[in-house]
C-alpha cells in the first residue's frame, strides 16, 4: 500500500536513470494502448527491453510502477504559459488540457481511470492535481498585479472552476471535445473572478 | 455489448416489478458495500433472495444488471427544488449532489467507478447524466423568466459550470467535502451567468 514512499527515487542519468526512464516510457505506452487491465510487469519489462528481475526487484508491482509513473510526471520542468492576460493563460491552460485528454491513446486518460483501480493511482492522481495547481496559482498571482482580478482572489478555486469543466465532460461523461470547449470554460471563470466570485470567502450574492 | 438496449423493462408492480426491485436493490448494495469487483449475478441473487437462474435468465452479466440499474435510476420521478432564484436552487442542486457523493457507501460514486470498468456502465451514466441534466434546464427557464439571466443563456452549460467542481473535487481528486462547497460552486454560476458568461456563445434562434 506504500509503495508509493518506497518508489525508486535514483538521480536521473546513468545506467539507473535510463532503465527507469525506459521503464515509465513502457508503462505510459501499455497503459494508453492496452489499460490498467492490460498493464503487467512482464508486459513492461519486454516492451523496455529491461530484465524482469530488474522490474519485479525495483518495482514490485503495478501500484509500484504507477506510483513512480506519477512521481516522474511530478519531476518535469511543466509551467504554465505566460500569454499576458487571465483569459489567455486559461485558455492556453484548458488547450493543453484537452489536448491531452482527446490525444488517442491519452495516458492522462489512462491514468485517471487506474486512479479508479488503484489505491497507489489514486494517490498519485491527487498528488500531481495539487502540484500542478500550485505551479498555476502564478497564472492568478499574475491576474491580481495586473488588476484583472481582486486582490484575495482564491487561485485554487478559480482553476477549478476554469479547467473542471473539461475533466467533467470529457472525463466522466465521455463527451467527445465541442469547439470552444476550452476556450469557454476559461472565459467563464474569467467573467466570474472578474465580478469577485472567488474573492472574500463565502457571502451574498447580491448585484 | 448491448446489454443496454436489451436490458428487462416491465411494468411496475406484479410478481415481475417486485423482482426487479429486489435484485437492483441488492445490486446497489453490493456495489456500494463491495464495489464494481465484488459485484456477481450469484452475489446479487443471494441478497436478493432471488433464483440464481431467474438472475442469469433475465440480465444475463453484471453489465445487464448495471444497464438495467441505470435505467431504473432515470425513470423516477426526481425533479430539482424551485427556490425562487437560481443561487437556491443550485445550490439545492448541489446540495443534493454532495450528499449523494458523500454518504457511506455512496452508491453514486461507486457508478461513476463502474464507468471506468463496465462499456454498459459507461453509456449508463452518460444517459442519466444527460437526463438529469435535461430535467435541471427549468432552473435556468425560471431565471430567464424571473429576469436573473439574459435570454439566451446555455442551460447546460450553466449546469455544468454549477455542477462540475463538485465532481471534479469529490470524485476525481478525492478531496473531502469542505464547508460552502455546494454554495461556492452555485453561486460561481450564477455570478457568471448573470454576467451573460452563458449566452450569446453559440446562437440560438430562440429569443
Amino acid at each position: 500500500m506504500s509503495a508509493g514512499e518506497s518508489s525508486p527515487r535514483r538521480r536521473p542519468g546513468g545506467r539507473t536513470g535510463r532503465i527507469r526512464a525506459q521503464v515509465l516510457d513502457a508503462v505510459r505506452a501499455e497503459l494508453g494502448e492496452r489499460g490498467f487491465d492490460g498493464l503487467s510487469l512482464d508486459g513492461v519489462a519486454a516492451r523496455a527491453g529491461v530484465h524482469r528481475a530488474t522490474v519485479y526487484r525495483r518495482w514490485r508491482d503495478v501500484g509500484g510502477l504507477l506510483a513512480d509513473l506519477f512521481a516522474a510526471t511530478g519531476e518535469d520542468d511543466w509551467q504554465p504559459q505566460d500569454t499576458g492576460s487571465l483569459l489567455g493563460d486559461l485558455v492556453a491552460l484548458n488547450r493543453e488540457n484537452v489536448a491531452a485528454l482527446t490525444e488517442q491513446p491519452s495516458i492522462a486518460a489512462a491514468l485517471i481511470a487506474a486512479s479508479f483501480r488503484s489505491e497507489e493511482a489514486a494517490r498519485g492522481v491527487r498528488r500531481l492535481w495539487e502540484e500542478r495547481y500550485a505551479r498555476c496559482e502564478v497564472i492568478v498571482e499574475r491576474a491580481v498585479a495586473r488588476g484583472e482580478v481582486p486582490a484575495g482572489t482564491d487561485a485554487r478555486r478559480l482553476l477549478v472552476a476554469a479547467t473542471a469543466p473539461l475533466y467533467h465532460l470529457l472525463v466522466l461523461l465521455r463527451m467527445p471535445a465541442e469547439p470552444g470547449l476550452a476556450e469557454d470554460a476559461a472565459r467563464t471563470a474569467v467573467v466570474a473572478a472578474s465580478a469577485g466570485a472567488f474573492a472574500g470567502g463565502s457571502r451574498d450574492a447580491d448585484g
